[in-house]
């Protein structure tokens, strides 16, 4: 148990470390046209972008400072090292240190949508082949209901692999479309980094005691680092993250949920991500038209967001344009405004639709409303992987 | 042995991706506002800067596809797979990732010094863990002259970690240090490439078959790689390949001579590097003034380089630059111009020291004169190793 003192102990360390080194290098980032304008603000303040970058670093020197701790005992008798889990931790690393890579090149030289989407992929290599080496448990446990039907686990074997791999794809760019307003992606990462550390805590006295000391190992420097960025970062924001940031907490979590197999109840502390994707696919598959950023419009008379709209020309709809926006709108999921010749609908965001349905609020008003919605679902959360998960699974 | 054809075929793949994405991805780092102007050239054309983290990426991405290949074998067999040898390779290219990120982040924002010696050491932790875990030999052979005081070997503990340590610093900045003019880098580290890869394919046979294996696994990708990067560099430079490049061509060879154990031998392949960080030392440690930049003069009018210069005021000279200048004069080391109130002498880079030898000459000879002065120190790097070392060594 020393091992988590000295985890905790330098996961504070890189917490004072980031917190001093942000604001010491935010010229350099301007200086190397890193920076953006808040569209949210009237002042027109030049902001550092991709500051995730200098969190990302310290998180990843704080990891590789801790491996020899936390092989310890391993070190001491070396016989019996357990050279498979170092391999874990390192392929989780090298797959974080990628993101990070990736990240970066991509806030300095805006890729193109399809290197954002192979890479990621290419970036969970290492762990699919840890993965497999390791545990190459490919096998489903089917929910009582259906295993009359279904018998009691189904073996997907290959498919669970490409689950993996876009499992990492998915977190990575969940993150990066629920964005836009201050603190919004830092906090919502905060929140689910918390949420696996206390599932973490609690499962640390079952039988898969290994795994979750493997998840703690990386979650709680990642959280350190984050909330120093958070600090920096929050209404009014005084650095920018950058994509740098969300594909590195994205594969963060991808990561910690395949090697400490609970990549199912990863995904559930993903329920705002995976809400706000779907409401977007109309727009996203282009079924519905997209403007290039759909973030809210900034009233400056009131000093108030209000929800971003699209404007759709009625001659160019089809008929399928025009059954969704008629149901999405019974469903009373858009504002729709119509006239003669167009319909003009909200974009299709979690931060539009907390805007059409609470009315205009300032930023940070919107962030922390936002953020409770994320608590409110992590407690939901929990509410069905344990009291309802006992109806669905023997446990 | 298949694994080798794979090996192969990837690797020219890799090279035809790097070849035709070079050009493509050109527009988008002038964009970014990664560019420089030759500054020994007369037209002012704005050449991208940074080019390496293409090559250093595909190097990558390459190996990380390579990965379940070269563990086929074990892959069949899971019970008997080697995890200690995937944990190397994981770190290997963990530690390679890590300066391919340093050195674009270096290349983007212009990183202090300090950082620049910092990060190199931590990106060699997990390779220093790794090899405490798989090998912890930390005895150097005693060479036969020097036994009768020393004994046969000499176990220097700590310190062998240590020395590991410094040989990625080393390596990382001595490609750095010894560049400026077109394709200077890059030849360089295509000729310690081949130098690294002849002698493992000599060693294959030997007992050591295991470590060449794995040295080809990562030399191999690396070569291709970057001689599609020198296909662009070469006299007239079309890209700048920058920090990104010296750091990754470092690392890599500082982790195959360490995870191999030959490291050595990877220092003898390094000769023009050492002498010209020899030679560099009086004005990297400011002993000898030092300007900013220390290429070449370029003289427009015969389209010649010329040794560029440093000018030492007498009055602010102690006895001991006295006594070093003129020493370095006797031995013909340096060229000076001696007035009442000033010593002019060339900067000393081996760079300069050819060009005060030979005279001037055009940037594509002298380029070309270095390359072949590296591939004579290779030869006799190899007449050290093989015909002599028998003299100091049992072999």
């Amino acid at each position: 148990m020393w091992s988590i003192v000295i985890l905790l102990i330098l996961s504070i360390l890189a917490y004072v470390v980031t917190d001093e080194l942000i604001p010491k290098l935010k010229d350099l980032f301007i200086k190397a046209g890193l920076y953006g304008i808040d569209l949210c603000k009237s002042n027109n303040k030049k902001i550092p972008e991709a500051i995730g970058v200098v969190s990302g670093c310290i998180f990843l020197v704080t990891s590789f400072i801790f491996i020899p701790i936390a092989f310890g005992n391993g070190l001491m008798e070396r016989e019996l090292f357990p050279h498979n889990e170092f391999a874990e931790l390192l392929a989780a690393l090298l797959s974080i240190c990628c993101m990070l890579l990736l990240g970066f090149a991509d806030d300095v030289l805006d890729l193109k949508w399809r290197y954002k989407l192979l890479l990621p992929t290419v970036a969970s290599l290492p762990l699919l082949v840890v993965y497999y080496v390791n545990f190459n448990s490919t096998t489903f446990v089917i929910p009582i209901p259906l295993r009359q039907w279904l018998g009691s686990s189904i073996n997907i074997g290959l498919l669970y692999y490409v689950y993996m791999g876009m499992l990492a794809v998915f977190c990575t760019n969940a993150i990066n479309i629920l964005a836009g307003i201050n603190g919004l992606e830092v906090g919502q990462s905060v929140i689910i980094a918390l949420s696996i550390i206390i599932f973490d805590i609690i499962e640390l006295r079952g039988d898969q005691f290994k795994a979750h000391m493997f998840s703690l190992y990386i979650m709680t420097p990642y959280l350190a680092t984050t909330l120093a960025l958070l600090k920096h970062n929050w209404y009014p924001s005084k650095v920018f993250v950058g994509d740098t940031f969300c594909y590195v907490s994205g594969m963060t979590f991808a990561v910690v949920g395949i090697l400490s197999h609970f990549s199912k109840t990863v995904l559930l502390f993903f329920l705002p991500q995976v809400i706000n994707f779907l409401y977007s696919v109309p727009q996203l598959f282009r079924i519905i038209p997209c403007p290039r950023h759909r973030l809210p419009k900034y009233n400056a008379e009131m000093d108030l967001l209000e929800p971003s709209r699209t404007l759709i020309v009625k001659k160019e709809m089809t008929i399928i344009n025009k059954a969704l926006v008629q149901v999405l709108t019974i469903l009373h999921l858009i504002d729709t405004i119509e006239d003669s010749e167009s319909i003009t609908i909200n974009n299709m965001t979690l931060i539009n639709f907390t805007l059409i349905k609470l009315g205009p609020m300032s930023e940070g008003t919107l962030t922390a409303k936002l953020l409770i919605f994320q608590c409110v679902c992590t407690l939901i959360a929990f509410l069905i992987r344990y009291p309802m998960a006992s109806y669905f699974y023997d446990t």
